[in-house]
């Protein structure tokens, strides 16, 4: 698992890719723009997952040194005090197959997919909001579909459950995992196989989307 | 299940209860805050299900009514200006036993409890935050433990699934029920029976304190 960060150049701290919501925007639209503008990425679902509104998240030494970067490399008539004051942040989080992403170049910033593990010293609470990211999602591997973005149109039941693993970090029962995923109909099974070399064969899945897209709305419904 | 609405005198349209957020207060605070001021409860698990910001989500006739219903119980000097401003709401839900609760008189709003079917026409887009709630509440049964707040401290896995099938809408089956919910670990037999007259007696479980509050911040691990 790896999440993408940026860096304005000359500034020491990476942060998560975020961006400010116009006065008249849908607050979950200007997510959408922010991932296309940052990532290039379109059509990709993202969970709103939880407000950020601690009052003291970003220090005031933060804000100004960002503030002055941002001034740096494009100038506005922008007042330091608009940026000095307090703000909350929504976190979204989406999955996608991060060897097929391609990401803008930008000369102002670096930006760069990190494991885990190398996430640390972030600009303001967003280690924290990371944090609670991969909390949240753990747990909601319970009630959210997961795999759409990640997996072919066919898949087998192993790989479905290698992207679970993945985001638990721990390996599962190879029987338990399909008696779940199977009771929530989300996955149907193709009349086909997949062929591993020196392998028995595997059945092929595919979602079922209408569920997938209902599940994605009202949660997976396991009672 | 009922809902907890409010209503300002001589205006039309009931209401979630809510509250502003104060300058220097984390906005998790300030959902505590208003849920003691508006129903005199405290210790009360409250989640944070989702952040409700369209840009038109009140309307100006809506802002402006309201405004002038608060300026004529509590004449200060706002500037309406101030009222009309666009925003957001991040809504929170919690679980109490209605009957134990005792609701504060107000002189200047009514308050009151509504069965779902009951709530229409509500101020602003509080019928949706409604929906968002309960739909959210009913995908999150199976990653977000439930019942600690609605049950006596012992208590037999027919009134737990009672809670399950009053929030769902639907009977569940028995054995499921049981199976699943013994498998998450959130519950502990005890050595007691349950008398029910004329019945035969049921098996006593309490919650284990420690994995439901774990669960509460990690979510319910069936995978």
């Amino acid at each position: 698992m790896k999440i993408l960060l940026n860096r304005l150049n000359y500034y020491d701290k990476w942060m998560l890719p975020g961006g400010f919501v116009y006065m008249d925007e849908h607050v979950d639209h200007a997510a959408v723009r922010t991932l296309t503008q940052r990532t290039g990425l379109k059509d990709i679902y993202l969970k709103q997952f939880h407000l950020f509104g601690n009052y003291d998240r970003v220090s005031s030494e933060e804000s100004r040194s960002m503030f002055s970067r941002m001034e740096q490399m494009n100038p506005t008539p922008n007042d330091p005090a608009w940026f000095m004051q307090r703000f909350i942040s929504v976190g979204y989080y989406a999955f996608v197959e991060y060897s097929r992403t391609h990401i803008p170049l930008n000369e102002n910033e670096e930006i760069k997919w990190f494991t885990l593990a190398e996430v640390s010293g972030l600009y303001a609470d967003h280690n924290a909001i990371i944090e609670k990211a991969v909390s949240t999602l753990r747990g909601q591997l319970n009630s959210v579909p997961i795999g759409y973005e990640l997996l072919p149109e066919k898949f087998t039941l192993a790989q479905l459950r290698t992207i679970y693993e993945i985001l638990l970090d721990k390996p599962l029962d190879r029987r338990n995992f399909q008696r779940k995923i199977l009771s929530t109909g989300l996955v149907v099974k193709l009349n086909e196989l997949h062929r591993r070399y020196g392998y028995k064969s595997a059945g092929l899945y595919r979602f079922d989307k209408e569920k997938y897209e209902e599940a994605l709305l009202n949660g997976i419904s396991v009672f």
